[in-house]
């Protein structure tokens, strides 16, 4: 990518948080959600970044499924817990309110949840994780997502991708960050197959007769049409173990719904039974644990970073020089994007600057 | 199984716990560990049951790496969280100590988590997220193991099975239970593979050259000599989301081990640098929610069962009549056990009738 598809950090910044106000989210708010979108680039996540900006919170808000301004309910508290109504405000406002709720909450009582109601896409799960992590906690948070993924000897997509993310404090420079979907993957993973005209490989995806998909092309008609459903972790069946994956994905269901007497599976649909666009109703929770609570903050940091770097030491396969650990590879991503920026595609160059345009901003992007 | 293999519960039940007894393990305790032992069986978990009660239970003990008496410090405790010190005692002793203070913490303070070092084998996780079920509780838990599976990109035996557990209490007749390790499958899948004869499928085992091994005589073989590791599940390498597999394998690894300051990876074998026996010094933790600091039990259970059973009534693969929530197999498995009993394998009646001959008990068993 050339130099000119770069958008330094803090043009973005100002670019994303004016545009939510112009949308209508009150400024503080606004800085926040900027902030989670662009958390998702510095850790190469592109899938959850700028590139959602304006599909998924921007042309949401327009379309009148979405409130820019996030009234929040608190419905229940106790000490350590709480649940919260986004009333189909923003998700990552009231995900930021929750994780603050639930840092304050661990750091008093050791422990604490907060399950969160009629809410709306939160960005990465990671953001609320490293919340925690960086206050000396662990950080526990899911949520659950329009209907994807089919269940063990099942073809319909029920469940949604579904996170279950992890983070832990280290001593290293970067925390430990499990943040992940629990299928396979999903569906951004076939628009990239399909662009590199690649089939998919065997076992991602699962057809309405109840074998696999490879034809990436076709899968996207597919899903589309409710026609193809993502495979659970482990894959198609159970010779792989794929009703693990099936049970973590239900796992992260029924903790995103059941606590918040919340939607689930196929009612996470922003259309209703007439067709007409309707707010989704997300549920998200989020857990959070003080080590200090335990052995102490220090010694949780070291052995972690002790199992971590003997992992990273272990004996790598052939054709491998390095072994990972979860949060390693994004953070390596953001040593090498800090002095240089965003990288914007084509296409979201467009949605850019047709939000630019359309609030008004006098600013230019280098890709222009 | 012809029905004199089968071994009524209430024998079983006996035989156990007076042989608990007689290798030293208080009465009281004794009945614990029989009953964890007979639960694995009542689920239809072989690999968890009576047949584990000889080599993993009774040969340690004598053996001297593990203790029949529990002497359990407890090392820190708050409203919400305890450390428990189990000195190389009964795993399931300290786990039922552990898992009770969490359910009475839980209660008082919505939720609850208490971690364990210097232990030994706690026998199906299951039982223990059980035990916060039945009281309408959230339970999780988990556990680390000798070191068997291979991180993403490696191919060394480093991490254990590590099981991630998580039931829920729903308002069917069985509570969801996902009670499973997270690698793809285990040593004892392996085993039985060769005892068909069948070759292992490809992605389960990892060779030195960090290939598939399917050859599963072989794949045994090398499984004990430290030169095969299991795969994470999602497989090996990064295709089929192996990495996923590994980072919730490692999250157990350190939920089990930094809470508690306790030992990890390749220190949890039962031999130390001169090659003489030692304690295993396993850690668990044990985390419990209680739904009714949210928006209630009877919501949970309301919305927990909808969810299982929307995802039972979607469409089928092809060739599947049923699709199975978790749990639930374990569950039919009782219903189809509750009056015939336990069935008891050939090697394993050899060794229950040899601890049953050196305890000197009197009775016989149906298979004599």
């Amino acid at each position: 990518m050339t130099e000119k598809n770069y958008v330094p950090w803090d043009l973005m910044d100002r670019f994303l948080t004016e545009s939510f106000i112009w949308y209508g989210v009150p400024e503080a708010e606004a800085k926040i959600c900027a902030d989670v979108l662009i958390e998702s680039d510095r850790r190469g996540i592109e899938s959850h970044g700028c590139n959602r900006f304006k599909p998924i919170y921007i042309d949401r808000i327009v379309a009148g499924i979405q409130q820019p301004v996030t009234k929040i309910d608190i419905l229940k508290e106790t000490p350590t817990t709480a649940v919260l109504d986004a009333n189909d405000g923003m998700g990552m406002v009231v995900s930021h309110k929750a994780m603050t709720m639930a840092i304050e909450k661990a750091k008093t009582y050791g422990l604490s949840m907060v399950a969160v109601r009629n809410s709306t896409h939160y960005g990465i799960a990671g953001y609320w994780a490293t919340m925690a992590t960086k206050a000396g906690l662990i950080g526990i948070t899911g949520t659950n997502a329009r209907p994807s993924v089919a269940p063990t000897f099942g073809v319909d997509n029920m469940m949604g991708t579904n996170p279950l993310t992890v983070g832990f404090p280290t001593d290293e420079d970067f925390p430990f960050m499990l943040d992940c979907a629990t299928p396979i993957t999903q569906r951004g993973k076939i628009e990239y197959f399909a662009r590199m005209g690649k089939p998919t490989p065997a076992g991602m995806v699962i057809g309405q007769d109840g074998s696999a998909m490879t034809d990436s092309e076709e899968i996207l008609v597919a899903l589309t049409q409710g026609k193809a459903a993502l495979a659970p972790l482990g894959g198609i069946g159970e010779e792989l173990g794929g009703y693990k994956g099936y049970g973590y994905t239900t796992v992260v269901e029924v903790l995103s719904a059941a606590l918040q007497a919340g939607s689930f599976l196929k009612m996470l649909t922003d259309f209703d039974e007439t067709g007409k666009r309707k707010p989704y109703h997300l549920g998200h929770f989020f857990l959070v644990i003080d080590p200090e609570a335990f052995m102490g903050l220090d010694s949780f940091k070291k052995t972690c970073g002790d199992i971590l770097r003997e992992l990273r030491a272990s004996k790598k396969a052939a054709g491998h020089d390095r072994i990972y650990t979860a949060g390693e590879k994004e953070y390596l991503v953001w040593l090498e994007r800090k002095d240089k920026g965003i990288p914007v595609s084509e296409s979201v160059q467009k949605e850019l600057i047709a939000v630019r345009d359309a609030i008004g901003a006098g600013y230019r992007f280098p890709f222009e």
